[in-house]
């Protein structure tokens, strides 16, 4: 069976999509530790971060630098921290969360509770700041 | 002046070392959130782990990936989670955190208070599942 990052990719189950490559698809998490988070997953479904062969992993963290840089551009904050922890969808993915201090890349934290309109907000500026520095 | 990171990578500084290449540095963090918690640092001293240019943070992706599967190799986790701050040492560098649950990644975690001997068993089990990967 899909895992629910393959059935967002398809379209299947929509996302707040912020970029996507030939390779990798990004999207806000609807359960935010901070405005801006974001999810990058590949599009080939595999379980553990550190499983993804090598070709693909430094695709990948290039990928999320890229990202990294627009969502910094666009969000105010100190800087945007990254985490991998592999214990929740059995599809690889980086967290990209803008932080200002060291606790707010806690997941035990309280999610956001962003409506619809801030979400699509936040979601066209980090894609227009995308398409502009890869065009 | 150097950061606290060079100091130990040049040896002024001891640290519990565990992996070790032309660019980069590893060493057990010394207020782990678990034990086996490493920090991963390229030798070159760049504050934020997003300006590191493209060929040297796919090499560091790689590294981190090498030593992740030590770690789990040698430490009993469920999986070897990752993340960067950038907001503590003004020195890029990966925490590489053994993880049970998700609550294992948090930084408000009391750490753990290991002593010595502990440390050096730990470092140098790490350091000799990586020693066997890579050669």
């Amino acid at each position: 069976m899909s895992s629910i990052f393959t059935k967002i990719i398809n379209g299947e189950i929509p996302s707040f999509k912020v970029a996507e490559s030939d390779l990798f698809y990004a999207f806000l998490d609807i359960r935010p530790l901070a405005k801006g988070h974001t999810l990058v997953v590949p599009k080939k479904e595999i379980d553990y971060f550190f499983d993804i062969g090598d070709e693909e992993l430094k695709n990948m963290i290039i990928f999320s630098k890229r990202l990294a840089i627009c969502i910094q551009e666009v969000i105010p904050c100190n800087r945007v921290g990254m985490a991998v922890l592999g214990l929740e969808v059995p599809h690889a993915h980086v967290h990209l969360v803008p932080l200002n201090s060291i606790d707010d890349l806690n997941f035990s934290n309280p999610k956001l509770d962003l409506n619809q309109e801030e979400m699509i907000e936040i979601a066209q500026s980090i894609y227009k700041s995308f398409i502009k520095q890869t065009h």
